[in-house]
């Protein structure tokens, strides 16, 4: 009834606060933690602060997505939890957006996404069991105006996460894709005294994908939302 | 930071193992709980059992929701959290089923959430804080063959909810919609060999409901799936 | 390969400028037509214009809405074409809402049209084909702050619809739900002249109707959104 | 009241019997059509058949489709219709698929879709009028089992287009999201005795297309579904 317990996690992508707020959660829950992103420096202080191994790794590349995960088993063992919470974006009106950036925001968002879902899948269907979470956001179900490019790639990462959640429940691999529908606060950051609590915060964030992570398999959440209480939605 | 403490719930409905559970595991919490249902016969060793406070109330009738929460302030004070989990339901070939059938169904599933929302609600905007969460099911989002009155309840309780939830979220009240996406198993039964885990679980989905209650203002859920692993969706 | 000509309709409601137009579409497009409202004298004027038949019919009524079928198949034969285009509405705040004018709201926007449908469905399979449209509105996919009655109306009917599509459609009765986003040009009216077209017109929606009834079955819409280029959403 | 007529349109992709379909309609319609593909030997029976004109180009290249939409400019002018019609797919476990597949099915299915969608929208904004439509699919809103890669791409266009329509209509281009919800006949096939009517029929698709084109811009849709009457959904 309960869920296998989770003992290693690889965190892919680091450009935000979520990142290290999952991170220092999953390193306290007792996981050994790997985290990946394209720039590894600015994952220093992290690694220090939380013991996290830290890897260099651009996701649309499936050499280094490979060599990433055969890296992370070396170091800490095949990781049970799998997190892509990395995008791309490029904005504006659609007729100035410039193509090569517009594809690899797409690369970035999704097909990374699927390259280390795949990796990650791979290893999990092997031992029976494993967790992939996926970081969706507003544009994950609305395509704004100005802003094809990142609806493009969050559309894409929801279709792969549901169509992952179809093909690998069934075989003991927990998909789920968080809607993050609203701007999370910077590290460090502190609320403006007249809207108190508008921002998401990044380790409550964290939270609820530990609670999904905790969840037994006959109970298991394909999606969840998450917005500040004054968000408009 | 933190969700302002939940020190009493009511729970509206009481059909199958969930309001169960959910009245053990909030009672276990140190919450003093309230369950109504219209039938308080069967909720007899339930209360015995977690100290629980039962009401008699039909859901669609809005004098006695009035009452219910007249009393049930009396007893436990006014409920910082309420959950609707009652819905009805008939089923068949659409040119077979029987109105008064269909009204009743729609009542129970869709005006009675919006009876005891609104009386919940008329109390918690006085306090500036409280939960209300909405049980739904596969049909709040596909409607099903020979099942119209059970979709067109669960549909029309979503719209409560989400009209809710814009409305209300930014006065403070938390408003949660739960998809539950198959079949609960029953209490005290055991999965067949040949699927284990295939039924949700009650008390599992009732930790998702207490975790949707413990969420911050700043990072709050309207929206939850829940299925079992091997469940087709 | 064709549909199967359609003779005879019958329109239920008449609140807005939708259902005159539909009556002028389709009367100009050959069929015999009937109209149903809870006051006909209001429909005076498009009788005489049109030559339709009018009846008064409240639709959360089954009785009524059993005599109307009866009345209407007498008149002009079963109709081939049903249109249920009656709504519900009461708008505030949730804590200030009277329950009986929700409890209304909601039998007019979804009880009746289950009424509606089911007597339309019972003649439609003697014949093995048929077509039942329903009217929705934005409120039929998005709940919006102090509209909940309505919101949960439309989301009740759009179940209803779909859960008809997929019951209804293997047996030749094309089953359709228009969503009309934004708000309906009245009769007469003129566009202001600093946003020309941003209403949607009643006859342009009456065109889309039209269009879906002439749909061969093998390339069924179920769904169709509408709205004026201006409208947000 | 009435859209601006259209003259010319230009139809990219052409793997299946819809762009035919599309072409014949276009051009009996008056309007000059062109017709782009990779491979264009595929298309020169048609080509003869309605005078369209034929264009080679790998819509996945920015400046092939950039060549495209000056050739087409200097045979027979700025399309005022163009419609996307081209989609990559490559099926099988996630854990077998073949990268380098899955960024060209990726490619086609979106990034092709953008580059057209681009050319196109710049030349209608100097007009102040156009439309734009894309071919979804089922897996533009379902990602399916062992299907992934088409999931990510019907998905990512559909994003596209809601966010293209969201940015353009307001300022007078017309973009159009068509769900086509099942298999679509080949050409010359016919139905088996026992199931007729079952797959799409092309020409029936293509007078949807056509119907769209024709709204007046104050009633306007953004997506349509289609489907067989007795396909599942």
């Amino acid at each position: 009834m309960t869920s296998p317990r989770h003992e290693t996690a690889l965190i892919v992508g680091a450009g935000h606060g979520l990142s290290a707020s999952l991170v220092r959660l999953l390193s306290r829950e007792g996981l050994h933690v790997a985290v990946a992103a394209r720039n590894t420096g600015k994952l220093a202080a992290l690694s220090s602060e939380t013991g996290a191994h830290t890897f260099a790794c651009d996701a649309v590349d499936p050499d280094q997505v490979k060599r990433l995960f055969d890296d992370v088993e070396k170091r800490i063992g095949v990781p049970d939890v799998v997190i892509y919470n990395a995008s791309g974006r490029t904005r504006g009106p659609l007729v100035d957006l410039v193509p090569s950036e517009v594809e690899r925001a797409l690369a970035v968002s999704a097909f990374g996404g699927f390259l280390v879902a795949q990796q990650a899948a791979r290893r999990m269907l092997t031992k029976g069991y494993g967790a992939i979470l996926f970081t969706g956001a507003s544009a994950s179900v609305k395509g704004y105006a100005q802003s094809a490019p990142f609806a493009m790639g969050k559309f894409a990462l929801r279709g792969l996460a549901q169509s992952m959640a179809r093909e690998l429940a069934p075989q003991g691999i927990h998909v789920a894709h968080f809607v993050i529908d609203g701007g999370i606060r910077s590290p460090g950051a502190t609320d403006t005294l007249d809207k108190p609590d508008s921002m998401l915060d990044p380790d409550a964030i964290a939270e609820n994908y530990l609670h999904v992570l905790r969840q037994p398999r006959n109970t298991w959440t394909w999606e969840i939302e998450l917005r500040p209480w004054v968000e408009r939605f």
